[in-house]
């Protein structure tokens, strides 16, 4: 059974994690920013050493190209990033753009041709920036408006310009780069960031799709009293009715297994010990792959509001700002893949992903499917991210296996 | 019936109101000050020209003292503050000051000769200071430790500094300025900043007591996890636990009619909108006339965090840093206020102050009685403050009645 090169994959990893910004914790390796040139100018060579034909597309994702035997077949494409949250870790994208380059060296390395063409992508800025997150992929997969691209973002310029920084040519950006049929099949190697992996006791899994994410942002009007004279039935209270969606955000997605919701940014103003809160404001999301299951929790959520918010007094505004349907990944891709896998892990274990990653957008335009690496106590985009190498190889492996039963089924 | 010169009072209003930090909004005259400085200077010739006999305490308290035929008998104070909040109003403390004023105006006018002195007293920093609030009001009844007046904060030097620049003599504050006896009656004239007289319609009130304040800081600290792939079983969410806190406060003193509790300042960390509250800290506060009704709010409170904390796995550090038990007004003298007050009311209303005043602190040594205006929908601590002039006038003839009582009851 052909195997990666697992010690030349360690060597890779360790390498990529000694480019970042100086005087930071953990990883951290910022779109934009001189670490992240750095790195993928790093990232370039390696491709190039692993015998890809390296060239760099017009959003800014570096594309490494491994030609098959008919040129004008849909290519399997192999791609993450290498971009990091602020004292993120090592591994979080990392390994999917350096497990598909190991995967071309053994693919080179047991003199295996295919018929289709592999390319290696390290997708630009997948994670959250002013800017925006995933945006090489969208770009790939959706073009931008030119609205987006002349936006500027205070201490940036405007965003056609970061990505000519990079090297990108933001004026082929307003049509999408690929189109349906041009990509045979997407595969993405991650790290979980959950805990199903470790819990089942597995280093590896199937994912079933990407969970689809509502997000909005809320503003109570309420008024700041002081906190002394102004009695409980006189006041306006804009904590109390963030409690209350809070707490009701919690229920609604306890209730239904597989869900979440999360309130993870919220202020207060004017935020002072002895003055009843007058205004808050506070962001509330949830993710299910049963896009149903988020559409009930937002009705929980906001009827909890308008109950809350009614009964004190406080006026609300409610912005939605994000709504993507959940992506559920073809059942014969996902099929090929658990073949792939299975040799690798005690139990072929499926699993949700509750991330979104460069694969909900590719997903536009080709069948996606991707494999997880079990975590460390699920934690991720922090110093302590941890997955054990004997586990990425075991991924990498997969995807491996993955490309060669592609490269049979593709047309 | 004697009155006071409300023409007088409101140009002493508005000359005051004219002496606050540049570019600041509403009234803005904080404690340290250039403009409080300047507006103390304007003060102490204002009692002058009223015919006091000012002098500065070692506390940086201005004293002006109309003296009565029997030197050696207790003094009945009057008083209150001219330091005001970042963009506060003009009425709150200024009148119990100009108002004490205009009462010893008055008594001159209509040749009064009293057989107690009378003492009107602007005392130093009521409102909270980066070094502390009812400063000159506790100098002058409980004294200061020497840690206290060693205490450096930083921008402003040591508490002592900032005294003596003040024009107090910080040596001397290690022993209380007065004594039990000194002191045979404190009268303090304030806005309500609470909506009871308001909704009572009547222009003044007695105030029967301080409320008792319980406070704390709390701090959950649970774990910043991934919001999209932490699933809810696996969370451990510190807002959650402070917004069960928030809810069961409110719950608490709205079961407790006359209570109040309130969270007024919450900050979360790292507060992005996709990662699960990691920690929270939020302050906790809870006032009544009737201390058990504090403890057992406190309680609930309490009963509530170690549920929601258990529940979630979330620590959590309760720090409490107040507790300033209720003051109770004497009755003897609370009902010499209510015949003052008769005559300028259609009806008597009695009410308790939910804010700590200087008679908070004067109340360790001597009898405390106060009387309140008005204040339109109970706002105060922001330019809209306002109380109309004539209820003011009110409240200033009630306060120069219940003198002319007091010297009478007196020993």
């Amino acid at each position: 059974m052909y195997s990666i090169d697992a010690a030349q994959l360690a060597t890779d990893i360790d390498t990529l994690a000694t480019i970042v910004e100086p005087g930071t914790r953990g990883t951290t390796r910022r779109a934009f920013t001189a670490a992240y040139r750095a790195s993928r100018s790093w990232v370039r060579t390696c491709m190039h050493e692993a015998g890809l034909v390296v060239d760099m597309d017009a959003a800014g994702n570096l594309v490494g190209r491994y030609p098959g035997l008919r040129p004008d077949a849909p290519v399997i494409m192999l791609g993450s990033h290498t971009d990091t949250v602020m004292e993120g870790g090592r591994f979080d994208g990392a390994i999917g753009v350096l497990g598909a380059i190991a995967v071309v060296r053994a693919l080179r390395a047991h003199a295996i041709t295919l018929q289709h063409t592999i390319e290696v992508v390290d997708f630009l800025a997948e994670e959250s920036t002013p800017l925006g997150s995933l945006i090489g992929s969208t770009a790939m997969a959706q073009g931008f408006t030119a609205e987006y691209l002349a936006r500027h973002v205070p201490g940036w310029g405007d965003v056609a310009s970061c990505i000519a920084a990079m090297g990108g040519q933001p004026a082929q950006l307003t049509d999408p780069l690929r189109t349906s049929g041009m990509i045979g099949a997407y595969l993405e190697l991650h790290i979980e960031q959950g805990p199903v992996l470790e819990a089942a006791n597995v280093p590896i899994g199937v994912v079933t799709g990407i969970v689809g994410i509502r997000r909005c942002d809320v503003i109570c009007h309420g008024r700041p009293d002081h906190a002394g004279t102004a009695g409980m039935q006189h006041r306006h209270d804009a904590l109390a009715v963030a409690a209350a969606v809070i707490l009701a955000a919690e229920r609604a997605a306890q209730q239904r297994p597989g869900t979440v919701a999360t309130v993870g940014s919220l202020t207060v103003a004017p935020n002072q010990t002895n003055v009843v809160p007058g205004s808050v404001r506070f962001s509330l999301e949830m993710r299910s792959v049963h896009w149903p299951e988020v559409l009930a929790i937002w009705d929980e959520c906001m009827q909890a509001l308008t109950d809350a918010a009614t009964h004190r007094g406080v006026m609300c505004e409610v912005t939605p700002y994000e709504d993507s349907p959940p992506l559920s990944f073809a059942p014969w891709y996902t099929a090929i893949v658990a073949d792939a896998v299975a040799p690798w892990t005690p139990t072929v274990v499926h699993v949700p992903s509750g991330a979104g990653h460069d694969g909900s957008m590719i997903g536009v335009i080709a069948p996606v499917a991707m494999i997880f690496v079990r975590t460390k106590d699920g934690r991720s985009h922090c110093p302590e991210e941890f997955a054990a190498h004997a586990d990425i190889v075991a991924g990498v492996n997969a995807m491996l296996h993955t490309v060669c039963a592609l490269d049979a089924v593709l047309a």
